[in-house]
């Protein structure tokens, strides 16, 4: 987890052989460091493949999920941790460096009230669990607070600190990401200040999920504050523009927020890289 | 609708007597120069109340709403109809000048998918009739987009034109909100561009919903834009602090999004008219 | 005076035909609409030679000068005056289609203390004389504000508008500039909104004068502020990366503000034509 | 040098008995926890005065400079030696905690060509020798970078990192100001990041030095980035409405850059003490 990176849904939400093959010669055609692979369904996954692929191509690679309904942690914390072994396996067979996302709980998870502390008990069992088995397999494990709408449990920074201190597990990353952010942080170098001895891995999104540099995030803070908390973690663009529906629903992306792939590739992408080279990030 | 004014959630949720009791002397003595009712429930309002209580200030106000699950105007466009002249004929007793908010539908309705085109003619023929009511009463009649999380409908400024431009009301204005285009514009200020011709109301509410000047919203291109386009309608400051869990489970909010009321008010509120003062718009 | 152009100070401050040759193929190389020319010294320029360069490329061309000690009009109008009409001359002989710039004074005048009504007066003689000349050619004349240490005379939209005003002349424009307005302005977008009837030409320019993305200039607040005013001039990219002493002094550059010129044309000049692009202005 | 604090030049320029009878009970009345007085002329000044004045009121104090041209260290560094020398000294006596500002230089001082290594080689001999003098009596020595106008000599945090590494002085600290560093750095956070290890001191001005928050200065991006720092040192505002002629020539103020005192205390002061306090700094 370090370099810069991009999530795979720029090329596939379906990370089966096909998928696999499509992506990481792609991504290694832009030159990424590392790819982020949606591990939403492990059924359909060739772990060996990609590892394969993914050596031959010289390139690194982390996993990220939400939860399925059955399995989220705030009600069912056993279904919880056997879905994240699952996938932790997965992720270590494929060469994967760690798992991360919402791994406390389903995107679009809402119970309708402000979260309780017997939802956070169950959450922290189960990630204190599934820490400790990441320990075991050598790879790292984070948790990603996401907005209000996709989740009523984690939506900041200061959250998945107090998270991980009650849990007291060492090696629980923060995995942020500046979409979230721009909604849930008084100010989104706010948001990496609560995180920051616990920060190893960004998303970096725009505003609306389209191309990079043409929202409302304002990405000098974002990249100076990365900077001043001498952030040596992953950067990985994630841009959403091809949702399949069922994955739509969660993030509420009713429209295209690019206008293209080449958008966000050819001007998006050169723009984050100057931004991040221009603080001495990459 | 001129002037700087305020949404009534900073004192009550419930529009009856005793929270226009609350609310219309309290907003009176912070100077404003009207305040926004939530018209969530016509059955507890006594109108002539509120109108005495306005007229006795000489406060004006704008009465807002979003539609109930059983009239969503995307399926049920009379029910809608019947719903939006009711909350009009009390707009109108009250001695309201307009009736805005997501009046095309649910704060949270989402349909799992893209909108469809036998939705937005539901949409577009129910807004249609209300529009000519509200002519026929003298009142202004808008419509408000919203984040893809509290709708699936109307998320832009773009949308919100194209919709007043398939139904061809001269009488629909747009009432923007900067909280939702901090999430969906292409640049606040580019939301503000796409509305110009129809935009004569804004909600000024910080990203988080909290208070106005500490989150991530970049005022000075909200500000300079509203001037360039010499925009002459309310701005009125919208926070969310204090949320009655049904409000609370559409808007998201799970926890207090400012430290109290007196932050919002001392703090906020002073940030806002300074800004607004700076460009000239009050 | 539209479209997308760049100051020629990238590849010359020196414009004599060897000045011209390396430059307006290169500019069009870069498909620029137009190219600015530092009208420093006519006594090197070959009007003709340029016209037919110009002609040769299909490209435009404005002209633009700071006056030279001995000709500062508010102190010598009759100097300036005849400084100007030279000036005006060699720009329409070339196909110019207007001269611009610190048409009213030296760069880095200075009188010592604020501007008198005398000199103010002085300078609308000669700018009223110079407009009225600029008419018979058929050429547009404009005055362009600069920071407090550039001058003591006209630093702020507001005072260009006011002299705009003294004089009553309806042909002079005002020419701004980012650089100078992220120093004198209350926001670049108040800067604009106070120039906006007169304003037909701006300067991209860079917090630092280097590479356009990389300094604290707000460019989403400026690209949405000249589009909300409906800004239709010219869009002319700045930056001094290889200044000849006599001009560095002027503008107090006295090290590379930018790595080089291929990170002002490769990285700035996309950030700002992507920027204009997304606010509809090219 | 901890906590918010002041310039004086908000009461007085002229630091004699008068000057600082009016300024210290007044700094103390808005909660300052220091001052920061401009040394100008120290034959004006009463040094036990001043010291029991701020006893009385318990405020601290920093003292400020530029070097007289007489004494510029570039050019004649045992004549700075013996200013620095005597300004300590009065420092000291008044019960000041260190003396900062532009002790290597004059403001406005500009040779006309790039800095040389032989003035550098002076600047760094004299600094030398203040820094071992400092030490002796126990007092900070700072130097502030300005912008390219007020020298041509240290303009960027960069380049006073470089003075201070040339030197090898453990006890010279780096004072930063917003307003040079919004005209010289690629970023105001980048500035702050290439000073962080010596960085002690921060003057808070607004871009066109008139009231803080109605400027283009990116206050969130500055607080993000001293908070990530770590940054423990003296917040000052700094304002320069009143200036008298000698001063306003070095500082090209030519117009009044914010409406009245009054402005700046109301509205700019409330502004910045809430944006430190958002991040902690306070």
């Amino acid at each position: 987890m370090q370099g810069f990176g991009v999530h795979t849904s720029m090329w596939t939400m379906h990370w089966d052989r096909l998928g696999a093959e499509r992506t990481i010669p792609a991504a290694a055609a832009y030159k990424m460091d590392f790819i982020e692979i949606a591990l939403l369904d492990t059924s359909v996954v060739d772990a060996h493949h990609t590892r394969d692929l993914l050596a031959k191509h010289e390139m690194r690679a982390v996993c990220s999920l939400g939860l399925p309904r059955e399995s989220w942690a705030s009600v069912n914390p056993d279904g919880a941790i056997a879905h994240l072994i699952d996938a932790m396996d997965y992720t270590k067979e494929m060469g994967g460096e760690a798992l991360s996302g919402v791994t406390y709980g389903g995107i679009g998870e809402r119970s309708g009230v402000p979260p309780t502390e017997a939802e956070y008990d169950n959450i922290a069992r189960a990630l204190e669990v599934a820490a400790k088995y990441a320990k075991t397999l050598g790879i790292a494990f984070g948790i990603e607070p996401v907005n209000r709408y996709e989740s009523h449990l984690i939506n900041t920074s200061w959250q998945a600190k107090e998270m991980i201190d009650k849990i007291g597990a060492d090696n629980i990353f923060i995995h942020l990401d500046t979409y979230h952010m721009n909604i849930e942080e008084k100010g989104a170098g706010n948001g990496i200040l609560a995180a920051r001895e616990h920060l190893r891995y960004i998303h970096l999104s725009e505003s609306d999920r389209g191309t990079p540099g043409e929202g409302t995030c304002d990405w000098d803070e974002i990249f100076a504050t990365l900077a001043a908390v001498e952030f040596k973690g992953g950067l990985a663009m994630e841009s959403f523009i091809n949702m399949p529906p069922q994955v739509g629903y969660g993030l509420g992306i009713w429209r295209p927020v690019a206008n293209s792939f080449e958008e966000v590739m050819d001007k998006g992408l050169p723009f984050l890289r100057n931004k991040a080279a221009q603080y001495r990030l990459i």
